[in-house]
């Protein structure tokens, strides 16, 4: 029962596209991203996703639209849901999700991080 | 699918120790609170609470000891845990938890909102 500060986590590592563990509670994980450039297409077929801007901005493109999110923005991305955000410069980014939920859901690739640090 | 702007949804109330209904994914809620003065001492028995400050600051009292959170900054209390937050000032908080939770646990009060309002 620590308090736990966001911009002090995000002071413990640099790199993109890999998720850090933050908080675990009822099952869900509370995780940081540091985001730059395009990820996969993808989408979680029994998870539901949440993002949230801590600091930055991204697109969340799905295959009929795309959603700017700005600072304090966030977004459920239902399961099932085809996603794929973009940074066209570093963003922050907080998610919320189940435990279970692996970052490129049905799409293995280059960016899937099997394992993730808890910080 | 659409974005969720924190303070746009803070702009639609004004009422203390209320939380309203700004999301749901995976059987969990994310709400928004704003808290002003001392809530009641109570614990969830069966879900852990995530708070995370948007704006201002509060202490969430233990019996034991305080924690001071400004913004940016989170707690997660586990089940069981008895605990209170106390505002001096106004905070916005944002909140995760199950959909099961009640606001007051199992200290129902003057406090106690059994049905939450969607924005």
């Amino acid at each position: 029962m620590e308090k736990i500060n966001l911009n002090q986590k995000l002071s413990l590592f640099i790199d993109f596209w890999n998720p850090k563990i933050i908080g675990e509670l009822n099952g869900q994980m509370v995780k940081l991203v540091r985001i730059k450039g395009e990820f996969v297409w993808h989408a979680h077929e029994n998870e539901d996703e949440l993002f949230y801007v801590v600091n930055g901005s991204f697109r969340m493109e799905f295959r009929d639209r795309s959603v700017i999110l700005m600072e304090n923005d966030m977004i459920i991305v239902p399961r099932g849901v085809e996603h794929r955000p973009v940074a066209e410069n570093e963003a922050c980014i907080m998610l919320f999700e189940p435990s279970s939920t692996l970052n490129t859901g049905n799409a293995k690739s280059q960016f899937t991080k099997e394992q993730l640090e808890k910080i």
